[in-house]
């Protein structure tokens, strides 16, 4: 009998949060590449452009100006996929079957924000000094509660969804720094999935004696994140960057899909959502998303593209709720082997299952091992 | 109260195949595209290339060289994501943890096939005549049957995907009209999600009396593609084109994710997979496929890329077994305005849940008004 070797053996992985799988296929990285090909990013832009929507005193499609900011800047879409407007009626059928069910229907609402990072034009979070992304948590916070009020006011249950689209590969229609925050009448798929999988397995998982040592949930037991982010800073292997003053880490996670996908999340202590943080963690999470990202950016030598987002309380949390949710950012950035091939889930991925060609351990290693300083700041 | 209009609602519609949602925002279309667009695809291909893997006679990577085929061709990709062999021996923890549960592993095996569609390599799917891609299906059949018994007598409760990714923009590296087969020693997420709720929701969802014209499994109960399938049949409404003689249906499903998503189905018989298709149920399947695939290429005047993927019973079924399965295929392209203009399923999509821009009903229209000759044809 050969004994398992993840680097060589294919092989599946479980993913808790999600309840699904991903095929790691650690061979497939030989095969040459005939395939599509990216184009290259530019790589300086000017500070201000003219002919961007997003720059300080521009105009925006839809006759709106810009105001001169010189911090963050929190505007609504232009093109928003939710309206605020009050929910519009189904009439019922007169003749209702059960057929109905295969044809749900069910209207929604909520409001689309875009929050520009920055006034300059040509940085990226990877480029801006901790302090201008404190700036930018600081502003996610707001806009979380604000929004969050909002949707409770108007009865209901909704979710505060905050995200970024980094570059024209991951359908960025702007390089202008910015993010989003999409908020919701209602709780979607990946975070209802996320907080069933957190609330239905912590109770019975993992609270054996010999992991006293892990965080724990105001009832004394700890979330899957809350032990899984301790192990995993035990295991160090798969740990991309770490700040043991306020108890982030990021890391590869053992189930990622996309070749350099990573988690970040607080290891010392259960945290549900941007609210609970404390000033020592805000710092903290802005020094690690600034690592985090120089490493991407460094991988390739190249403003590395991703789509960022944050799960946590679907709502800011009121003191009676329960902490289900434990705060984390995924990122998932789609290229593989250079700044110009990227990975595609095509045929077989959204036909059966996702599948991925290095281990998460080998990325976590190759992001380990390129430099700390940004290569544009290397290269003056 | 304003009654509820679906092409002008935020509204989220349910998928029973998969349990999950996607949010529909109809208005957003009206917003214009500043981000990436794809490169055009080169019209016109030689009949013969000798640079290209696939085309007969020609050299692959590691040394093969492909026959002088003249029908389909199939041959082991030479960089699979599975291997053949036996599978490897877990060592189990001589100090097990609850904390394992969080780092699940499975040894998995398996084999990839490429199966080349036709000697030419200018040719697609779309422009072959209907004899030839019968031939085609016949090789998916005769694989299916295959690799199925290799799987039973290996003891392994697996899965055939029969899968193609077509165009440069779906990850395919040759544009020679190809398609893939994986075999699994196991049933990928997709599949067994969609046998897990075909296979409860059957019994009760639609059986009502009023039913009764809908085709049923063995049990004498329809299964919800039966239902369906029938039912959309009698709506229209999303019907992209239909065989009235071998019962085949092609349709914009209700719950579709991508812009122009297709499913296709038999609805006047309940068919487990590829292997109960009566002649006439084969040829018609050949007209149908180039139907569609004439609309998709029609619609933007270019080789309409997309993914397509075949679900069916796991394994060719034997008599005893239930009857779970009702075979399908879906299509999943990528384009939304234009031959250079794609959707992004990203940020929002990757973190909270899919989102579309135009509704199933607006797209199964466009796709009805096309011309049914091909646009090359149309040309000359
Ligand atoms: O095997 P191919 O066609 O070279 O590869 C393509 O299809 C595979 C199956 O969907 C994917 O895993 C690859 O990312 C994609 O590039
Ligand atoms: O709103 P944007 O940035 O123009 O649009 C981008 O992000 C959205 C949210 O992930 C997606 O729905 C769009 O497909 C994408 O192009």
């Amino acid at each position: 009998h050969v004994p398992f070797e993840p680097t060589e053996h294919p092989h599946r992985r479980f993913n808790p949060l999600t309840g699904k799988h991903v095929l790691v296929s650690p061979h497939r990285t030989k095969r040459p590449w005939k395939g599509q090909t990216e184009e290259p990013v530019i790589a300086s832009l000017p500070s201000y452009d003219k002919e961007c929507n997003l720059c300080p005193g521009n105009e925006r499609s839809g006759g709106f100006t810009n105001p001169k900011y010189d911090d963050t800047f929190t505007f609504p879409n232009d093109y928003p996929a939710l309206l605020p407007e009050s929910l519009p009626t189904i009439v019922p059928s007169s003749n209702p079957s059960p057929i109905d069910s295969l044809f749900q229907n069910q209207p929604v609402r909520g409001r689309c924000k875009v929050i520009c990072f920055h006034p300059r034009h040509d940085l990226t979070l990877a480029r801006m000094v901790p302090s201008e992304i404190e700036r930018i948590i600081e502003e996610w916070k707001r806009v979380y509660v604000d929004e969050g009020e909002q949707l409770r006011k108007e009865g209901d249950e909704g979710y505060v969804q905050i995200f970024e689209n980094r570059g024209a590969m991951m359908g960025a229609s702007a390089p202008h720094p910015h993010g989003q925050v999409w908020s919701l009448s209602y709780i979607p798929d990946e975070p209802f999935t996320e907080l069933q999988n957190l609330s239905s397995s912590s109770s019975y998982h993992l609270s054996s004696p010999s992991q006293s040592t892990y965080p724990t949930r105001d009832d004394g037991h700890p979330c899957l994140l809350c032990s899984y982010a301790a192990e995993e800073v035990k295991r160090k292997e798969r740990i991309v960057a770490i700040d043991e003053e306020s108890g982030w880490v990021g890391l590869v996670p053992f189930w990622a899909t996309w070749p350099y996908e990573v988690i970040l999340l607080p290891y010392k202590r259960h945290i549900p959502s941007l609210l609970q943080l404390t000033q020592i963690e805000i710092q903290g999470l802005a020094r690690i998303l600034k690592k985090i990202l120089v490493r991407y950016d460094n991988l390739f030598s190249c403003p590395f593209p991703y789509s960022m987002g944050l799960h946590q309380s679907p709502l800011p949390p009121l003191k009676s709720e329960s902490d289900v949710a434990h705060i984390h950012f995924h990122f998932y950035p789609p290229l593989l082997r250079s700044a110009s091939v990227r990975k595609f889930l095509v045929g077989f991925e959204m036909m059966a299952e996702v599948q991925r060609d290095l281990t998460p351990e080998q990325a976590a290693e190759k992001l380990r091992a390129v430099e700390e300083i940004h290569y544009t700041e290397r290269m003056d």
